[in-house]
């Protein structure tokens, strides 16, 4: 079986990021569809054309995001009726819909927004609750083609409920006697290449058993592992990835911090809620990052009780406590104050532990004894005081994403201690 | 000409994120080079195989990221040079910069890692000074493909550097006859249908030139617009994409809050900047996120003082000075509240301007009279206070991208009325 996916859109030949891609193919991935290819491509009548067809020749599956939209540069549907020689049909229930849409929100419907009301004869709808293009299954026997097509807007907001409420469980039905189980672990503190070393004979062992996938993927200090395996035969396949699983763990031990969708900082607020701990954090050079990942956790507010940013010398010493003679003498970058800050925050926001970053992000303010990347992150909790030194490379966005990581992990470390 | 990029790596369709085509179609577009496909694909020598001879036919210029590192699911390089009918050479140099590499970080050389000194007979070598695995140009005019192939590794870490310094230059060398030009506007608070209408009128009439392209990408609450004129006359172009930019500015006035590669965040940092204004933030459902785009610009320490991330009552009142009467009257998701919060970071940082946020941020938290969504975003400066109520939809993190968004926003218009 081969499936793709085709994004459309100029911008994402134009330096846009595309995320639909990454989304859809993890959620096709966990019901044991594997997608072969991805494409972007532009919003233009030739190239749209000629690539339909030749997808309408290769796929069993084509998911088509993007150019349903109501403005001039939305094609998708105007072409993929033309490539499939079917008609557009004005549906007048979805323009109703959309009119509904414009009125609950006090606003006049743009013309443009009519165009969206036409559908391709003989196709599925998918409504759209949270946006005006509606989405299409094309499935059609008395045709030549074999292909289901399935297009949905661009927009993530629109498309990811269209596909999690109606795509989804529409392939489910269809493809359910294929089975593919992939588990992914995440690692902290070893680049790709250790990581590969390390699991070097696990590989090798398990590939002649050809039943598995290995892949790996580097983030900034972080790698994830991702091992798959396919088959008819759900137990077995268990099986293999339960023993695949526990000698992972053998060759990487704590370096693993979660599996699957765990993060970070979803890992270590599971541990400060089972712990029932609570955090503050005082940032200098990671500026909010941490809070605000520790925030994107729900129900984050039960642990998380308070940050501050200290960007200045005052903040260090007014609010957090950090002695002056302390910073004159070591500088506000410094083992003495990062420790200082940790303590402060701790004291401050009366929690269980208090974490703290100061460092030189960059691209200004690094000298040749501290130099860019230069980081301290510190920690302290009811029972001791830690600080790590670290010096990062890359640009301040990078920097700052290493600190957070570091000080995310040291965290972990702390409260995977109270665990044992 | 045909231009395409080929992003490798089976993670890539199994729910990774592909930000590396976004980059280079980005920095080629600069160049005048449109990319006209992207292609993500899986870590399998067949798939790679007839896709590269396929890309060869097709397209003059080939940029392909990822596969070169050192580990068992690497392939680009070997199958390439199948493909081409080319020889993999050894090259001591490469092995002798790896190996150093791996002593700089006092760190024992993986075996994995000498594949990677292993190069296409033929190929410029191109220099990776953040990474081990370097990149190359391959361009024979003595075999029977025009295309130039360029091999570049996946981190984006590595392959930036190596576009910037290498990549680009030799591209534009080779093609500076063709001119693009491309001005991208950045809008807040339209919706993508909204925006399109009101420049309907100038895209119907600038059509008919036949001389530019328009675009549009909708983002979580911010629409961005890509108007692209292209030819030879470069001051003819210059000329066009001037008017345009004037009828523009006329269309959506200061719903425009930047050009390029403007946000949101550096506009108000420059502003701040002219304006010799400090700024300091309390965040309640923001949780940092404010803070943290404030401080991704470089040199934000010079008017960012402080942020509070007040995620418990304690915090308003103790801290931010917010009295408790008025939480229990209101609330803690109320105007009242957002208002303190604002005069209270203000006063509590000693800064020009205090900018705050309360809100319902959800999954938990929300009731029918507060739903989730229930947003304060509120300012308060040496002249003035004003508080803004938002209803926003969307999950967790959707509504603090919201949230940020529309704080910036209030930010920035506050400034601009002080440029008057």
């Amino acid at each position: 079986m081969y499936t793709e996916i085709i994004c459309i859109g100029t911008e994402l030949l134009r330096g846009y990021v595309d995320t639909n891609s990454a989304y859809i193919s993890k959620e096709l991935a966990d019901i044991g569809i594997e997608v072969n290819l991805i494409s972007n491509l532009e919003d233009k009548e030739r190239i749209l054309e000629e690539f339909f067809k030749k997808a309408l020749k290769r796929s069993q599956i084509i998911i088509i995001t993007g150019g349903l939209g109501p403005t001039f540069d939305d094609l998708t549907r105007d072409i993929m009726a033309k490539v499939m020689n079917l008609k557009l049909v004005f549906n007048k229930e979805i323009m109703h819909n959309i009119a509904a849409h414009f009125a609950k929100r006090n606003l006049k419907m743009p013309q443009e927004n009519e165009k969206q009301a036409y559908i391709i004869e003989g196709a599925k709808i998918i409504p759209n609750l949270t946006g005006t293009a509606p989405g299409m299954i094309i499935q059609l026997k008395e045709k030549d083609f074999k292909s289901i097509v399935i297009m949905l807007p661009g927009p993530p907001s629109e498309m990811q409920p269209m596909m999690k409420k109606h795509i989804l469980p529409f392939l489910k039905a269809k493809y359910e006697h294929k089975i593919r189980k992939a588990i992914i672990f995440h690692t902290y503190g070893l680049t790709e290449s250790v990581v590969a070393e390390k699991i070097r004979n696990l590989v090798q062992m398990e590939k002649k058993l050809g039943k598995l996938n290995f892949g790996l993927q580097a983030y900034t200090s972080l790698v994830d592992i991702e091992i798959s395996a396919q088959g008819e035969d759900e137990i077995l396949i268990d099986e293999i990835l339960l023993k695949v699983k526990s000698e992972i763990y053998q060759c990487l031990k704590d370096n693993i911090y979660g599996e699957k969708q765990e993060t970070l900082e979803s890992v270590a607020g599971q541990l400060l809620n089972k712990q029932k701990l609570t955090l503050a954090v005082a940032e200098s050079c990671s500026g909010g990052l941490i809070a605000h990942k520790v925030t994107d956790i729900a129900g984050s507010s039960v642990y998380f009780k308070q940050g501050v940013i200290a960007y200045s010398n005052e903040v260090k010493i007014n609010l957090l406590g950090v002695k002056e003679e302390v910073l004159n003498k070591f500088g506000s970058v410094s083992k003495e104050v990062a420790l200082s800050m940790a303590q402060g925050i701790k004291r401050l926001a009366q929690t269980d532990i208090g974490l703290a970053t100061t460092g030189i992000a960059g691209p200004g303010g690094g000298s040749l004894i501290k130099p860019i990347g230069l980081v301290y992150v510190s920690l302290a909790s009811n029972s001791r005081e830690i600080c790590e030194e670290y010096r990062f490379v890359g640009k301040r966005e990078k920097i700052k994403e290493q600190v957070k990581n570091a000080a995310l992990n040291l965290l972990r470390k702390e409260l995977m201690l109270n665990r044992n």
